[in-house]
């Protein structure tokens, strides 16, 4: 199955208390299409500015990414400048330039408009909703927001999430998009909304699934080192996505708490270095091999007896 | 196997967005019991003052806790005062009247002496020292702390740590302790000064066990309503020590984990309510049912495959 991505590419230039970078290749939909390629043919939309290198456009190809859908404009590219402390749980932004991103219209080649699955990350609910125009019956859409949205823009940011299977969000964002200091509670609320299923993600506390009345609860892999975790929620959906369309159609309970091992297991991965440096050169193999660790880490007693 | 349990006898008067109590039943030692005492005969020790009710003694007696240990000195019983924020995740200490507790040395009666487990909760390290002189070779020792400890007395803390099978800690303690951010890193240290098990508890996202180079994550058990945290930890490990002694000296890593889920299930009772209300009814078939609740949002995919 073919997944559609939409969000932004970025220079991000992050400081960490173990190193910083300048101008890394970043952006919400990079680090998701970079995760997914590993699993399925994705087909990236976006805009980068006259600044951005061919040869991150090259590298995204090689990795299998299609990227007709990456409108190249005049001016400079979208720019994210921001800060980890030693928890490494948030960021502080420093500085957002949008460029080229703040007049960003995404718009679909046609061979993308039949794809199966379409990731709409963190982007202006409105856009989100213009994409959702453009495509031909999905079998299976996810979003992700931010709190940003969810102050800016909740009407229209509420017409998405009504039309989603899937929402990524934080455990904060879904505090503050229910109004509901539960975590359990405003799933119950957004569930009311629309879609089924919410992953709430929790940092180095894991993510969990809730499908309908069913939950599972993945924990984060454990590192001894952890260099930069940008990019990890992306990174995640794509690793999650990715192995759902690996699965045919098959979107049960089952299949997705495998789709939340791989997109735990993925996003351990990229927060290993800064940037895709740690991506690059991954393999399924080594995928593979740390999603059997989480499986035996998250095994629990087969039976508790109490009489 | 007979567990005995060393730490405070309190009133505490507890403030949370959902209501307030004053001067109700608590300290570390009474939630441990409480739990415990479900599973198992338990010896408790500690202190209380000429103002401790007869009917909160008789209380956990007709739970089956053992009271000779617990001394009556002349003065007040001690007495805690804290508040909670909409997060629950960590209390405000607004008063500590110590009292009798602040002359408390604890005596173990002879027939306590021989208890195969025993859990030192969160006091003084040189009382939890002065409790292990007194016990004859326990199959199991156990142990909790907090950073008042680590801060004031680290060497003395560092010499019971050495003499314990396991210690319960939470995450921001361990680093701490550790003088490590890395909680993976953390536990690695702790378990090079002693004790091969290490539990980490994450309050709202559950607690992780670490048994040599093994480690399990159990998430906190959902709950849509929570009064008020107090003793959440205590009656964690109450659960998993009581569970620890029905399986009669079968300390593997199978049993530990176990041990884990009915620690958080039992947690999940005593937060439901304030003090002990949720706890005075509770049935194991109440908690066999939340295990089996627990075991089946754990339980991951059987297997994936990356072919």
């Amino acid at each position: 199955m073919s997944i559609a991505v939409v969000g932004s590419i970025a220079f991000d230039s992050v400081k960490t208390p173990f190193g910083e970078r300048e101008q890394a290749l970043g952006g919400a939909a990079n680090y998701f299409s970079m995760a997914a390629s590993l699993f399925s043919k994705v087909n990236l939309v976006g805009v980068v500015g006259e600044d951005f290198p061919q040869h991150h456009l090259q590298f995204l190809q090689e990795r299998g990414v299609d990227i007709e859908g990456v409108q190249k404009n005049s001016g400079k590219t979208f720019h994210w400048r921001g800060q980890y402390g030693f928890d490494l749980n948030e960021a502080r932004t420093l500085r957002t330039d949008l460029n080229v991103f703040a007049e960003f219209s995404p718009k679909l080649p046609v061979h993308y408009r039949h794809a199966e699955i379409v990731f709409l990350a963190n982007i202006d609910p409105t856009l989100q909703l213009h994409v959702l125009e453009q495509v031909h019956e999905p079998k299976l859409i996810a979003m992700d927001t931010m709190n940003f949205w969810i102050e800016s823009k909740p009407e229209e940011l509420k017409e998405v999430i009504k039309r989603v299977d899937i929402l990524f969000i934080n455990d904060a964002e879904i505090r503050q998009l229910a109004g509901e200091n539960n975590v359990l509670k405003a799933v119950r609320k957004v569930q009311g909304l629309g879609p089924q299923t919410v992953v709430v993600k929790r940092g180095e506390y894991g993510a969990v699934l809730f499908c309908g009345m069913q939950c599972y609860f993945a924990p984060a892999f454990p590192l001894e080192e952890l260099f930069d975790p940008t990019g990890a929620g992306d990174t995640f959906a794509g690793g999650f996505l990715g192995w759902l369309s690996r699965r045919n159609h098959d979107f049960t309970y089952e299949t997705l708490k495998e789709a939340m091992l791989v997109g735990t297991v993925m996003s351990s991965f990229v927060i290993e270095n800064f940037s895709f440096d740690r991506m690059k050169n991954l393999t399924l193999k080594e995928v593979d091999a740390r999603c059997q660790v989480l499986q035996t880490l998250t095994s629990g007693p087969t039976k508790l007896y109490f009489s």
